[in-house]
């Protein structure tokens, strides 16, 4: 039975100043690292050894990875990265002002963007100033798969192959396995995993810094979900999340 | 043509103490992890973006590695981990006292431990203190293959199957690869590509926190050398490492 543990990362700069972020490459805030420092605290109490840990290729899930995995020991364990754990794409929403874009469009269509399992925001603009198509880190993608945009069923659909390719061959090869990512790209694994129907999955507020565990039975299938750390903590770092409009 | 970046972690709080370290697992001084972030300063400087890191399986390699990646803007690069990009072991000698080995030992022996090409120290005693061959970082490698006491000449050998199989096809599929590593295995690598004798390669001192570059051929042999940085920092970088007696 192997272990796969999910790590939303913590405060990033632009979660501060309310920004949507999406492929944005935003730092962690200092508050942020410290969630991640915490999250390894709770990794080593719990002697959750990891033995490979996958991040999306944005700056703020790949240093809550390092940080975390420090904490607690583990720096020199196998890495694997990739877009397909990247935040959802938000479009042309990316880089604004999450308060601005409410009174700009109106209440009903920000819940549409938020909450629709299948409705995306406007495309961005290609050469736009938030267009991160052109980032090196991008360059060995083939351009067709790059989103411009995504709901949250584009991310599940981008994720599953990376599933199967790279998360399944390391859960059967190892016994403890850390995904770094972000809220929406770990959305999509608690779906699966969960079996999370499309209108609820939204709903489902993942904490920030909070190592969400899931022991496994022998087909990868989740046998049980716990989550690391002190219940009010917990309840606290998902009401703070779920008060932004979006990540 | 691909370019090769070799870079020496910074100080390390055991070098602080003057204890040899060897394969045990100490972690940067805060000194040390000023230098990685000034070696990313330089790499950013000079454009050199690294395509994929390598790195040893010791959190001063690795931190130093994430700290100059990350200030260069380029921690979402590919990274690959080996013992093989270890630190020589130092046996017997890992955690004693350098001043206090001296006067043990003398200076004669101290100075063929130090300098001789082919001269290990003692092995380390099975199950001692500072024996590290049950850490979980290993159990992957075959017992034969882990070192208990090494000479130089011992590392060559050992990274000679990590340049063949790890190095190589990524200088052949990237445009920049990055080395973290230390004194003694770079010294291994920098006596492959820089053609030094036996008698010489001890006598060559790496600066720590320089990135040094090797611009390569088609077939891979060094076309030039160059280190980044003030000239006077980095002989002053060398000088300091060169008055320790071991690294």
């Amino acid at each position: 039975m192997s272990t796969l543990i999910l790590l939303r990362h913590g405060q990033s700069l632009w979660n501060q100043q309310n920004l949507f972020t999406g492929w944005v490459d935003v730092d962690l805030s200092p508050e942020g690292e410290k969630e991640a420092t915490q999250a390894g605290k709770l990794l080593s109490q719990a002697e959750l050894l990891a033995d490979v840990v996958h991040t999306s290729v944005l700056t703020r899930a790949i240093r809550t990875a390092e940080l975390a995995l420090y904490t607690c020991g583990r720096s020199w364990i196998d890495v694997r990265r990739s877009w397909r754990l990247n935040e959802r794409h938000y479009g042309a929403l990316q880089g604004l002002d999450k308060s601005e874009t409410r009174k700009r469009h109106g209440d009903d269509q920000l819940q549409a963007w938020r909450r629709g399992y299948d409705t995306p925001p406007p495309p961005i603009e290609s050469g736009s100033l938030w267009d991160v198509s052109g980032d090196p880190r991008y360059a060995s993608v083939p351009p067709s798969d790059l989103p411009t945009h995504e709901s949250l069923k584009d991310v599940a659909a981008r994720m599953a192959p990376y599933w199967l390719d790279a998360l399944e061959p390391d859960l059967r090869a190892h016994n403890v396995v850390l995904v770094a990512a972000h809220g929406n790209s770990l959305r999509a694994l608690v779906k699966q995993l969960e079996s999370i129907s499309d209108d609820e999955i939204a709903g489902v507020e993942i904490a920030t810094g909070v190592p969400r565990v899931y022991e496994l039975n022998d087909d990868l299938s989740a046998a049980s979900m716990s989550e690391l750390g002190d219940a009010a903590a917990i309840a606290a770092a998902r009401a703070a999340v779920a008060a932004q409009a979006h990540r």
